[in-house]
């Protein structure tokens, strides 16, 4: 109960619309095998250029889970 | 008029719809009172998670307004 | 064909409205005068505070793309 | 209830025994002033040494509370 | 025999107690599943509090194993 | 007497004519309002320009004093 | 089809004679358990001595590859 | 008129006589061919020596200009 | 002639050999436009990967020249 | 007597008990052949691992002493 | 003559009137025990404050020499 | 036997033929006065450009002795 310990996956989702959106695909994906999520920190923000538009956004978290 | 100084104070501002919405929340709380806010810095981007989804978005700024 | 060389600039877009926005703003000008832009990378996130209320908000990219 | 803001203060914190005295120093003056303390980070973990020894630990800390 | 590789996890264990438990408790949890652990290293050190004291040590390690 | 808290904030001072009256003007302003400031480092050194020339040096600092 | 979620690990790969080959033995080794891998990233680059002469180099990688 | 773009560029400004002149040294320089150069941030700080006397010091910094 | 002042461009050079060939790949390309190259700096090592090997290393340097 | 200058070496303690502990046996060291040593700054803490438990505690300082 | 190797040492150097002036401190002690300094980079500044006023500079170089 | 302290010294190595073997340049030269030489780490790779070419690699490395 007390003595609890977290490890953390580091993911880069990717999204047309959004930093938000991308960082929700992440952790839905996340979320396919892991259970119990908790918190995520986003340490990029990038993305990829088409016809001097942003085609897509791609944004890394870790995100932190706890172990059973 | 001419030796401005400024001052930071660090906040994490909370907000379940969006990063820019967490940071106006911060700032908002800030100027209720500080005058003379400036500018400000995103230090860190993080959040929570429940059920495989963003609760909230957590935003931390470093907030710079003028000593007067 | 094989061995391409990328050229990165740093570029700081503004927008009312949101980081997005920001980011877009900053590489729709670079598109004026550069061709084949592939990718950016967010390096600092900031804006300028008028009344408590976030008036402009300042993303910082680099943005490469490929030397012909 | 739903958009909490917290802030951060620095504060460094001494002990002559240990690096979690000297935390513990630190997060206690706080107290005394700033109600709802929630977490804390280290930042540096440094020390003055007199005659070959460790006279004092000095730990640097983030220190954050929720704003009411 | 010669050329060895080696994975990192990054995990964070928590205790009541000191900075070395929680490293502790970290490595005891990742040895349940992980054989022929080498090495961690301290990549942040932080805690929760509580009525202002240290309540929860949460230390995050990255953790070294040989793969086989 | 032994286990001394110390405290750090962050200002930015400016000066028309050098670093060191930046940091200077800084250090001036807390020494208004806090008593017993010890020490300060240089965090950012940046400025603005005017016409091709330095208008205003702006030095940002932490500035650590003795809490009571 | 659009959305892509990218997983990274971060592996040391050893080796006698070169950086470039203990990077290659780290890939190689990710490969025998992972599909798809895409990139990596150099986040480390050192060594063992021997009698004043480099032993092995340790090359720590993060791997990227898309999780399907 | 409302959404700027701004540009940055990194030189290395040279003096023989302190760290002010050689930020001015390289702003100077950029506003023969760039306009609007309106801020700095100082990058690196280092110099030649001889005879165990600065001989150069050498302050690299970012330049920031608006794009019209 | 005593106060020089160098440029720096930032350039990602690609080779399916080695580092030290993308880096000279880098170099050669901005040598096409840029008289009195001086120094490079690498800031990152990457590569692509195809079927479990480096297909491509990536390598970004800052590449500095005298302006005159 | 005004103008002093200080030295700083870097070395790693070790211990199978704690992290002061190592520290300590740092400064120790360096006390046999430098004197007035005044302060140290911890730069790196990590361990070895053996059966899954922490063997030895390994903690780099930055020792400083004043040049006489 | 062609494969030169280089020490770097570090130093702080203290001085009441300039961060130059401590710069030369600094190296005007190494030069009495270390032929053959070349350069030096700035990597920390900081200093002591009595009453208000900055009464020490201290600035933390590392000093490169040619090994012999 | 068990309490082992070891120091650091920082090198730069260089040489007209590889980033390997600036570091063994480095390494061979530590080792005509220092014994135990266990380990080095890379931390910065850069180098000379002569006629677009480069002309001598520079890479700097900390090399980790044991104290005995």
């Amino acid at each position: 109960m007390s003595n609890h310990v977290y490890k953390s996956l580091e993911l880069t989702g990717s999204s047309k619309t959004s930093i938000e959106d991308a960082v929700q695909t992440a952790i839905a994906k996340a979320h396919e095998t892991v259970r119990n999520i908790q918190w995520f920190t986003v340490t990029e923000t990038r993305g990829h250029v088409v016809d001097g538009k942003v085609a897509h956004w791609q944004v890394t978290v870790k995100i932190g889970f706890t172990l059973e």
